[in-house]
């Protein structure tokens, strides 16, 4: 790959195990921070807001502790005054310095909630402000697409979970398999440029997924869209079922992805036959053996399991955004009209 | 109009009149239900999860109060076992029958969460099982895309919202406005025409909106995709700001949604020109003179303050989603593919 994006594509799997070595030492920090408090509210848009997806259900799912998002203009345009005194407030933002983020996250803060910053910019406000910032070890990033710093945010939440978790070590074999699991689907990319010829052949796209690998569904229908320029969606799997599963025909591909093992897969498999039976064509991201026999075509994901299998599944999704963007003749490091920080209102600040 | 959904579309102002009254002199019992309880936590699919969106902002906004949406799978799949005894958890679902909602509602109590359910249907578990049911009073609804059991959520997740504020009170008079003014949206249809002809002449389409016109946006193109059978996405301004913005071009009809005032209404309207900059057909939705005149097409919306605008605006909405499907030839009333009663899982049951 000669693509700037490409590269750090290939960077991801030495930065996540920099992050995680960062990171762990924060877990006692992090316990006593939360100590009495009884949920997690977590901050972010954008990549960033992904990955706060992903941070949700681990927390509910694996650490048994209520988490949700925020939504920022409650603070930034509503200015509520709500009690977030039962709150640790996690703000997510790479660059740490999206304006919206930063002033949400000292809303939070008086409204008594305890801050946690998760930035790749350790000279950042949002890092300067949290009562706790977990610097993630990207190093810089060029491309526009976010990709390592968007699995490094996800080895970030995966630490913050496993740090209210009853045992905080438990996920930590798992995780410390993700940079070789990352390796080999890069080396390997196996499905990958099969299933950008099915992506190029049709106009419309879906993505999904759903639980723990719902955000990486939504973290690759944002980098189809990033670097294709066309509009793509993802969407949860219930969501699709609720209605918009009645668009799909012969013109739209389908791209499912999941976990090779957890309570959704045998969901996620029956939904690729009810798409090939409307007559779209459907990619398979991940899964098990019965999955990928399920679909049109199968991209492989990491030998991982569903708790962390969102670190590896989203590579292959950035693999497909950036071949499909070579494939159309496309730059996918500097997408037209995109910046790489961003804010919601008024100015762009620097790269 | 002659299809059933028109008919229905016609019948809202006295099914949100009825609602009110019949809703109304539960809040003390909602008032007490909550009083030791610092938070409320939605459970909701489809359009239902639209009015819960609704009413999260309703309530950070205007009551002050902590609110989120609780991911149904982590009590239907992961079956996590989580403390909810500091929430109110309002369940809701037209029909009171969607297994994954009762099911979750079922677990919520198991939770430790007190429970409000939000259905058109008294003799459905969903109210059968909570604590606290509010029925809404749409009548039988027979088209598919939900209308008027749309507004009637809303004008009950409004009544919630009132019955935790400071003065519960305070939106009465605006609410029991509503009617008169949905009555002279559809008589008038202000503008609808023209939009469909836009709509009509490009193959993309997405619908955004901000703060408490969010989920307007969102049920908008639910309903103008169930309707046409054409994905249609539904975003906010700040998330298509981070990314999905690059992708307008002159294949894109962008809709924008905002209430008369509020301080989401500039922000709002800077982002119409910055869409029409990018070369797409735009179609603003209520607002205010400016906001109108920053478009290619503007559709007439409430005379309404923004807390309860979202009842009139999202019946511009649906006055859009008939008219285009009218336009297409397509039957609006029995879309391919859908049923009125939808499971996330397995069997659907009858309607």
């Amino acid at each position: 790959m000669h693509t700037v994006m490409g590269r750090e594509i290939e960077e991801q799997p030495a930065a996540i195990a920099r992050t995680l070595s960062a990171l762990r030492p924060l877990r006692r920090h992090i316990a006593e921070l939360s100590r009495s408090r009884k949920q997690v509210l977590f901050v972010a848009r954008g990549s960033s807001d992904n990955a706060a997806i992903y941070g949700r259900y681990l927390l509910e799912v694996h650490a048994g502790r209520l988490a949700s998002l925020a939504a920022p203009s409650v603070a930034t345009h509503y200015r509520s005054e709500l009690d977030l005194s039962d709150c640790l407030v996690v703000c997510v933002s790479q660059s740490g310095q999206t304006q919206e983020i930063v002033e949400t996250q000292r809303w939070a803060t008086a409204c008594g909630g305890a801050t946690v910053a998760i930035s790749n910019v350790q000279d950042s406000p949002l890092v300067r402000d949290a009562d706790l910032a977990m610097v993630t070890q990207a190093g810089p990033e060029l491309a526009v697409p976010a990709t390592k710093t968007f699995t490094t945010q996800l080895a970030a939440v995966a630490v913050l979970a496993s740090a209210l978790a009853p045992d905080p070590f438990m996920l930590d074999a798992e995780l410390d398999r993700v940079p070789e699991e990352i390796d080999r689907l890069v080396a390997r990319r196996s499905g990958v440029d099969e299933a950008v010829d099915l992506l190029l052949a049709q106009p419309d796209v879906i993505v999904t997924g759903r639980g723990l690998a719902y955000a990486t569904a939504l973290e690759t229908a944002l980098k189809l869209e990033e670097t294709s320029l066309r509009p793509v969606r993802g969407l949860s799997y219930a969501d699709l079922k609720h209605g918009p599963i009645a668009v799909v025909d012969p013109s739209v591909v389908s791209v499912v992805m999941a976990a090779q093992d957890g309570p959704m897969l045998a969901g996620l498999t029956e939904l690729l036959g009810d798409l090939g039976a409307r007559g779209g064509s459907t990619v398979a991201v991940g899964g098990d053996r019965r999955f990928a026999a399920a679909a049109d075509v199968h991209v492989a994901g990491p030998n991982l399991p569903e708790e962390v299998a969102a670190l590896g599944l989203v590579v292959a999704g950035q693999l497909l955004a950036e071949g499909l963007a070579a494939a159309r003749g496309l730059d996918p490091d500097a997408p037209r009209g995109l910046r790489k920080v961003t804010q919601t209102d008024g100015q762009v600040g620097p790269g």
